[in-house]
């Protein structure tokens, strides 16, 4: 990333394009895909100096010199880096230089991340870490400033929070390209004055907003949004969607997530109803190590946004050019054109895309789907690692949840229940009647109701939340936490044993937090995540196998659900209809009240 | 142009869209010109508030209060009001305040002036004027730093120069966005170090170079170029030259100025070749002010591409959304959504383009043709309009081209003659050998060879340089002169009477600048220029017609040849082959040398 500035090499660039000095490496006989023009130029010479491109055409004979590496395109095709346009390196749960290592042999080279969920842990400075360790790695790294930290004020209590002033100071660093998404899409159009403050910071440093209206309305709000000024959107999942944000002159960020299935339907605004593709974008917003590890990362975004019909160029343009344009980066990346990083990835197939080699900043950085230079892991500082702070054992009396009303006759008690449903983020508000022993309000598994409970973990309050949620199957002895649980990520614990809630609780006080899961009394399964409770220190693959293995335990307690994990994290999501649990108590997220467990 | 930015309007703007304010302005019912999507959406409504668009859609009735001022569209098209890309206001012979006056009827909204001219004459202050100056009117007028002052270093001495200190100052004002076009492209590819520092410090402030790569090689020199960062060009002539421009990942800026028709062939990369049209852009460059009275301006633009098999929505992206996004400013204009300026032209059609209505910022300042606001004349300080500095009265006898060889005897010489070729800017260097009586060299109607004198007009020196030009044909006692004279600006002459040449030059002394005939002693035709000798002070459609008068008056004079007068501005331009005048004599632009009138 820290790259020398286009203007402070021209003369060096010029010399070699004019042959009177050697380029470092040269690509020979490639097939350009052209992303500026839309053409495959066959037969195409590419220059490299200092990590820029100083030549393409069709002869670069002129700027080889002794030293100048050469690679043989054969004909093959000549891409320009792929970009992720947004995205969170916290869901692949790994540090972003470990995020980079696995998707660097997948052809990505740019990603544009926005570190929200360490902004909930850590605020400013966790952002300033990712944004500092973003600059170490081979690939560029552009940091997008988290907007929304509370998520929900007044709602939930994050580990720190966001105003305009931190977004005003992260605007002056050096990878900051925008404001990340403005999921407050309420506070836009309802006119919140810190909101508005935040977006205007970011514009008057001539940044870009992200937008994240994640509502179906696109009436008034939808317009309200807009006029506020937020860039681009990738919330969107209908055809509607797409057409509505390009008409009001916002890109339309399409997304194919570990969990996000975005592209298909809103690409048919291109494919079907033949809008101007340069104002759409592909991304990922959120990627599993898993998926990283088997599936890929932009190269499967470009495949399958080739796969609903799109012509191979344009799809590429999608997560090259128009990303580039976009964020204001046009000079230095999104094409192989001269000035801008030599950040090319050459495949011998438009649509297979095998990723065959990569080039990033001139330097060959993967080979069929190895890396291939040495990238030293990261080490995050001591404020960032201890980060779960329980203040003392959790025992399983925390987890009672008690009736507050003192009737140590009553034997049943009606109370609001988190109903999970299957493939869906919204939750449903339930009412159950559940039994109670000794003013001691239990779960019952014959209706599927399990116990939930939020642990304060920032502050090490000892505090705990209680409640109930239906959906995870969870049929034997047992309790699963994570410390991943959005947005401000305190403990989030589901269980039916509370002697199993506790010593999951205390296990990922132990290990500084993660996911871990307790079946009769023993630990199953762990996923380490000490690095604000949200990322581990090691590799993708590991993290992969780690988190699979969760998946598994899930099941062997009787889970049957999809997604169960995500499941589990989005339990605290209190933006989300219909039922939340935060630090607060239950929230419900239709009206935005803190209510009580109890009903009436 | 001094409106709020959007940062400072998106509670008002949002609380517009929302209905919780009221609109000072709603268009109804209109056919909506998406340059974003590409469509064409009927039955939309803009709301606009302090000048910029807060809704966009199908039903703004909830933005209407009693004050909002409603226009019926009744169906017409809305199109985002037209951009000049890439223009001189001095080649309109006006000031920047008539030159607005004359084209806002014609649907323009936003120019990118290069005060090319004005630099030359008065340097860094000259630009300051026409930036001020700009940022009084109405419509939006950006301004390109002039980068190449002088032109050719050491062959000619202009009134000032400009260096990277210039442009580096330049960059911190707020109508700056960018740097004019980059003419010493054999600079650029040779690494000339000024150069260099100037495109810099340009890209330094995050704006762009513009290009100006006036050669036919698209080899090395071209690549080169490309190299050294310049973003866009105007001076691609042939189709080849816009597709190697836009493979590059260069703008293709074609232009249809008052003497450029470099359209129709280059639009072929669009209708024939296909490339992505997002890379194209329209622009003037020159335009006569007989042109902007006569037939128009970008309204003209947009028709003639139309007429080349251009889709119109495509064309109207070339002069709107397409020049926004590539300066950067696609936030405040260049399309019809949000936050963007109330830049709107209204027409009942597409092809035919009338200009019915112009709204600018929100305000209407057009109607059918006429200007609807009240524009007051710009005054510009004494130092701008006292640049024609001559140091005495000039006599017949300053116009003696005297041997330098004193020979009493000596009746013929032969001498350098600049040849003229019609509709070509390049001249030729000719050979002639002329009469010579008491020493001094004769011109010779019958090989029709004039006299021709540059005389120096920006530090009072007096200095004459004295030469032979042939093809204009004059058959009769008379003399042209004029102060615009590229890109030096000191008065050029041409003439067959040496007394009319005397007289010409003194009474353009007098007026402070312009072009003058006098036929037979007597003046037939003047058009004053006092603003740097360069502009006009009073309106276009006076200035065209006193120009149009100097026209018939150059053929009252025996001339026949077209554009004349164009032909007399460029007998100094010393980077356009193959002979010029300059102060420091008659130059070799083929070698770059000052040479000797007389041969051998």
């Amino acid at each position: 990333m820290n790259r020398k500035s286009w203007q402070e090499m021209t003369q060096d660039l010029v010399a070699v394009a004019m042959g009177r000095m050697h380029a470092d490496l040269v690509i020979c006989n490639g097939r350009w895909v052209n992303v500026h023009s839309g053409e495959i130029l066959p037969g195409s010479d590419v220059a490299v100096f200092g990590g820029r491109i100083a030549y393409v055409g069709p002869d670069a004979s002129h700027c080889i010199g002794p030293k100048t590496r050469i690679i043989e395109a054969k004909q093959r095709y000549l891409v320009p880096g792929l970009c992720d346009a947004h995205m969170h390196v916290e869901s692949g749960m790994v540090t972003v230089t470990e995020f980079a290592r696995a998707v660097i042999p997948h052809g990505t080279t740019s990603m544009f991340i926005d570190p929200h969920e360490i902004a909930n842990v850590l605020g400013l400075p966790g952002v300033r870490l990712m944004h500092d360790e973003a600059a170490t790695l081979p690939i560029n790294v552009y940091v997008q400033m988290p907007s929304c930290v509370p998520s929900a004020p007044g709602l939930e209590t994050p580990g720190a929070s966001i105003g305009p002033d931190e977004v005003a100071e992260a605007m002056t660093w050096p990878g900051i390209v925008g404001l990340g998404e403005m999921m407050n899409f309420p506070g836009v159009f309802g006119g919140d004055e810190n909101l508005h403050a935040e977006m205007a910071a970011t514009m008057r440093a001539g940044k870009v907003i992200g937008g994240h209206y994640a509502s179906p309305d696109l009436g008034r709000p939808f317009h309200g949004y807009v006029a506020g000024g937020p860039a681009d959107d990738h919330e969107g999942t209908r055809l509607e969607d797409a057409v509505a944000r390009v008409r009001q002159g916002m890109k339309a960020m399409l997304r194919l997530g570990s969990a996000w299935y975005d592209v298909a339907a809103q690409v048919k605004a291109i494919t079907e109803q033949v809008l101007d593709s340069r104002n759409f974008i592909l991304c990922t917003d959120d990627s599993h190590s898993g998926t990283l590890v088997g599936e890929g990362h932009m190269d499967r975004v470009v495949r399958h946004a080739i796969a609903q019909g799109l012509r191979p160029i344009t799809a590429i343009q999608m997560a090259t050019l128009n990303t580039a344009l976009h964020f204001g980066l046009e000079r230095d990346m999104g094409s192989i054109t001269p000035g801008r990083y030599a950040d090319i990835v050459i495949t011998s197939d438009l649509v297979a895309l095998p990723i065959e080699m990569v080039i990033a900043g001139g330097q060959i950085v993967a080979e069929n789907g190895r890396i291939a230079i040495d990238i030293p892991a990261y080490t995050y500082p001591d404020f960032a690692v201890g980060t779960v702070k329980l203040g003392k054992r959790l025992a399983a009396s925390d987890f009672d949840a008690r009736l507050t009303t003192e009737n140590r006759r009553q034997t049943t008690a009606t109370v609001r229940v988190i109903g999970v449903v299957e493939n869906q983020a919204p939750t449903k508000a339930l009412e159950r009647t559940l039994p109670v022993v000794d003013g001691l309000i239990q779960p019952d598994p014959a209706q599927g109701v399990s116990h939930l409970a939020l642990v304060e973990r920032h502050r090490a309050t000892g505090e705990v939340t209680n409640g109930f949620v239906s959906g995870f199957g969870f049929n034997v002895p047992c309790a699963v936490a994570s410390t991943v649980a959005h947005d401000s990520h305190h403990m989030i614990i589901v269980g039916t044993d509370m002697a199993d809630m506790a010593r999951a609780a205390n296990r990922l006080g132990e290990v500084g937090g993660g996911v871990v899961v307790f079946k009769e009394g023993r630990e199953i399964a762990l996923v380490e995540l000490p690095i604000a409770g949200l990322m581990s220190d090691e590799r993708a693959e590991i993290v992969a196998a780690k988190a699979g293995r969760m998946v598994e335990a899930f099941a062997e307690c009787g889970c049957t659900m999809h997604n169960a994990y995500m499941q589990l994290s989005l339990l605290a999501l209190v933006v989300i209809p219909e039922l939340r649990i935060s630090d607060k108590g239950i929230v419900d997220v239709r009206t935005f009240e803190v209510v009580g467990l109890s009903v009436g």
